[in-house]
């Protein structure tokens, strides 16, 4: 399957960063997509379905957290970038939505990405649209 | 970007179905990809990442919970598959991984849909290593 960029996210980050809960990213929709846009403001966590469009290859057994004191694990156990098809996925804090621009707090995905889709945070879908999912069991 | 199918989603579901809570698929895998998944089985919850096969096109305004008494409102404030990219993203019970099979318990995808990724649910990270995010402030 293809998959056409959406949006392109803007932050001015080209390396690895210390702390990614801390940036800020403006993700700037191409113009056929805006109307698509309209109530998000309503949400304050969206998940960001994003591209690693720096990575190359992918690797069976990682280290998790990048740590290699740890016993190497099978990629899908991970969260690891280097994984068959490079789709990030990350939740978000909506900080705004202006024309064309979504800004969000907390995106580790470097200037340049191409994002793939926005999604609401499912837990603030029942606030928002005021439904409440049947209670399941704890399992 | 191209996504090739790491596994496909196996459930004999071939129309819409009530309770997809309830349905338990299994996700068979590329020989390939296999050694990716070590470790996987510590999972109680992972995110499953899909194609929605069936669908074509897209509309930028639909009615929430598919209820037209509801106000339209932006596709992207909404998680209906009318979306520009088909990607579907769904945390399911993990139930257990067996060889190429992974088993899985609330996937909302009809049989033969394309998987493009499987991830932990971050929650459950900590957990099965052990490591804790620094503690946020809540926002």
């Amino acid at each position: 399957m293809k998959l056409k960029p959406i949006a392109v996210v803007r932050n001015g980050i080209r390396g690895q960063t210390d702390d990614w809960d801390v940036v800020e990213s403006r993700l700037v929709f191409e113009p056929e997509y805006v109307p698509g846009l309209e109530g998000l403001e309503r949400f304050r966590h969206i998940w960001v379905v994003f591209g690693f469009h720096k990575k190359r290859g992918w690797v069976a057994k990682v280290h998790p957290m990048h740590d290699p004191s740890r016993p190497l694990v099978g990629v899908f156990a991970t969260r690891s970038p280097t994984r068959p098809n490079k789709v990030g996925l990350t939740k978000v804090e909506l900080v705004g939505v202006r024309g064309r621009t979504v800004t969000v707090k907390g995106l580790d995905a470097f200037d340049g990405s191409p994002v793939w889709d926005v999604k609401p945070f499912e837990d603030d879908i029942e606030d928002v649209y005021g439904w409440r999912r049947p209670r399941r069991k704890k399992t």
